[in-house]
């Protein structure tokens, strides 16, 4: 019988939950990848893992619990990815890069289809993604809900994720096929530790050109991530604007010799 | 806090489940309804309910449970009903009217505007819908599924019927205009000429610490345009990247001193 997970498109696409409290939620969570054809899932600190209950949950996808990662932070989780969506309520007020689910479904396996990795970010079942987390994530995406009871259950969250990924696939249609040939031909676009060896950087360089007040850094260097997220930086771009960043720093510490 | 229970498009769907036997799954089914807005559960022949274990699941969502109606039979739970979808995978030997789960959102919100009574029927979770209870339905409607695992767990089956029943809403349009208001009344992009300032800016600093190769110019600074353009900046933004520029600058003069 034909199997969706392997087609290069969802192969690509990673699942991560942060935390998980309960073991069910995972086995539940294995199910609902394996039905839409994602396999990759990698556990952050699961509270319980393995356990029977995970394992009843996930019925016939016991492959996904056997092949999952277990590691110990969210930046080893996405190493290697090119593009990380954290799960997460609209938030109004915050200027962060927003997707709904749909959006990111056809963004995801864009990117999939173009051999970039992809990383699906969900947060604990009581308290989502930390602040830090979310700078980690290139953009914030969001379920549509009803405002008056909005929590979904976490494993009821990533069905609808995957959902939406296979929903953008060629294996259910053809919409998106240009969209794939277009991003093919360009150069691969900057991994998740190339994006962070930039904002390491930036953030030395700025110290020594004297910009940044070290009281505001977190503040200021949360807005510099998302101005930079939002480009999806490729890898040539991160290569020269670190470029840049050395010449301004080796002009600054000529000064003091 | 809105409730979108009560707009006309949601309240007229109803969501049946036929002889479910595990009484979890009940009140999963009823906290994934609710977090879409759907309100209207009918049990045919629960095998056990009510039930702490469908409560406990329910989380929020006790309402729905509550408010439930349990039936003895199809016909009843689809009284006074214009159109019945059955919740089916898909039967490519069987030549009955299909939709696709989005499909089925659509025409399900169509008829509901209008004033129709609509019910998403879902069988049992080993044998699903009995032949003589796919008589009962207009149309049967499937999840696109990968075929190496295409059973979905009930609540996740409906989880995602409901998603796709609020994503044909004008409820999610208003949603998404809404967002675009938000965004409309953060910081104003950057107009053209405040974008040429920066790009001037960038060019003059880029010469003043000794980065930019003249005989380059052209080329290198069409591809910040492009990396610039991409992020949309906002006026805030241009004023911060010229403030990095001018101290990049300062320092860089100081060195000549």
């Amino acid at each position: 019988m034909k199997d969706y997970s392997q087609h290069p498109a969802l192969k690509n696409i990673r699942v991560v939950l942060i935390e998980t409290t309960h073991p069910g939620n995972i086995g539940a969570v294995a199910r609902a990848m394996k039905n839409m054809g994602l396999s990759r899932l990698v556990l952050v600190k699961p509270k319980c893992f393995p356990s029977v209950e995970a394992s009843t949950r996930a019925s016939s996808a016991a492959d996904i619990l056997a092949n999952a990662s277990v590691v110990e932070s969210l930046s080893e989780a996405v190493a290697g990815v090119q593009v990380v969506f954290g799960a997460s309520a609209r938030l109004r007020k915050v200027c962060w890069p927003q997707k709904s689910v749909r959006e990111t479904g056809v963004l995801a396996v864009q990117t999939a289809n173009a051999g970039g990795e992809v990383a699906l970010v969900f947060g604990r079942e009581s308290s989502g993604l930390t602040n830090e987390e979310m700078d980690a994530c290139h953009y914030l995406s969001h379920i549509p809900t009803n405002p008056a009871y909005s929590s979904l259950n976490l494993a009821q969250a990533v069905q609808v994720f995957a959902y939406e990924c296979l929903m953008a696939t060629d294996l259910v249609n053809d919409q998106s096929s240009v969209g794939e040939k277009t991003l093919q031909k360009q150069t691969p676009l900057a991994t998740a530790e190339q994006l962070e060896g930039f904002y390491q950087h930036l953030f030395q360089a700025l110290q020594d050109i004297e910009f940044l007040d070290p009281a505001k850094n977190a503040r200021f260097m949360r807005r510099m991530r998302r101005l930079f997220h939002r480009t999806q930086l490729d890898q040539k771009e991160v290569d020269i604007l670190r470029g840049i960043l050395t010449a301004a720093q080796r002009k600054a510490k000529q000064k003091g010799e």
